[in-house]
């Protein structure tokens, strides 16, 4: 049970109830102190999308369905953010995938990444990677810093919520990635396979169900799904959409 | 001095950096965690804009000037992003038009209130008023805990950086508002009387330098420059601005 501060008359209560659940996230020794801002940084996206799944994330969670059910590697990357909004969902998405979950933190903190991995364990994940020595070259922060049984071993990263940097690396090692990104301006957004621009407490739910649905399919089914995505052109769909509801704000 | 784990080359290492000081702000028990996410909210609005001080920010700067050096009794209200991020001039603020820092949080707490008056104060802020038990009608949070001695007695209240409810109140109250928010769509923004649509690290100090020019000007001269400006047109302003550079960043 989620203690919240936030009046439910009050017209921003939602986004209120998720503020306190991340600060609640940060008490718990999860969520970063920057995470609750890069958190807010989100929401606004959110607001301007009228937040709602619109058809363009919708396209994306089908094209990251297959690829998800395509590949040979997948590995889910957490941080301190994405287990406090969609912990459950990771976790049920890890066993539907069978693939594991890698603790990825912009902040280095031994300690944070124990709590995280508890965490995880504690709403049944089983196969959770904490980083080791293994390094990815050409990011600054912390991110680099992955598992040599997850992220070096991947063919396919799922990075919901990210800053940036990881994305064009592992990019660059020919891997393929899939992120949520509530921006479709951002170069996650850009670098990746495919960007869900979407808020991940209802993108999340909505992956799962299409995975479930998906795994019917053959894998030229799947294939030929993949192959008529286009993630630059929904980005922009992502953009028009976005200026077509300030002009309808303003 | 504040220490950053942000990395000089990261493309966004200014807004790391206020992410930072405000996570500083936090641990000194000044910042709300949910004020963290509330910056976050205005930092993708500032990465609309250019991160910029806008020509229709400038206008609302020289009214907001005209305003405050006009009105009888102008109070200025802070929290704890606001005394964070611009301490030092909101008390420069204070002196130039010798008016009060009332304190108002969205999130009662006695020992937040205590430790940003004390903050204030070490920043050589003289007149720091508390709210008493003194209430303005029409507000769900602590907001509507007031000072009798300011607030309540205000012809005007400078309100950077705020969630809405308040402004709407004062105004019906028949007082002015002034803002700083980085939202052309919030409630505040529509509200207030003057806002000025730009980030308060950059706006307060071009506002204190357009009062220190504008002293010399009569009571008519300053009237003038009021009457000639208009709020709802220049929030339309700024909302096409992001609409343009929406369609510039595509």
């Amino acid at each position: 049970m989620i203690k919240t501060s936030s009046d439910p008359k009050h017209p921003r209560f939602l986004s209120n109830f998720y503020r306190d659940l991340l600060s609640e996230g940060v008490r718990k020794g999860i969520t970063s102190l920057q995470g609750l801002t890069a958190h807010g940084r989100g929401e606004t996206f959110d607001y301007l999308m009228g937040e709602k799944t619109c058809s363009f994330a919708r396209v994306s969670i089908q094209a990251a369905a297959s690829l998800l059910l395509l590949s040979k590697f997948p590995v889910i990357s957490v941080n301190g953010n994405t287990v406090i909004l969609s912990g459950k969902g990771l976790v049920k998405l890890s066993q539907l995938i069978n693939c594991p979950l890698e603790i990825n933190l912009y902040h280095a903190s031994k300690l944070r990444e124990r709590k995280i991995f508890t965490y995880l364990q504690n709403l049944g994940g089983m196969n959770i990677l904490l980083p080791d020595k293994t390094k990815i070259k050409g990011i600054y922060s912390n991110r680099k810093m992955i598992s040599k049984s997850g992220q070096k071993m991947a063919d396919l990263v799922f990075i919901p919520l990210e800053d940036g940097d990881r994305t064009r690396a592992l990019i660059h090692l020919g891997k393929k990635v899939i992120t949520i990104d509530l921006n479709p301006l951002s170069r996650t957004a850009n670098d990746a396979t495919i960007t869900i621009v979407d808020n991940i407490v209802r993108a999340l739910p909505l992956l799962i169900q299409v995975i479930t649905q998906f795994r019917q399919l053959s894998r030229n089914e799947l294939q030929s799904k993949l192959n008529s995505y286009d993630n630059k052109k929904n980005l922009a769909r992502a953009l028009r959409f976005i200026r077509k509801r300030l002009a309808e704000l303003a």
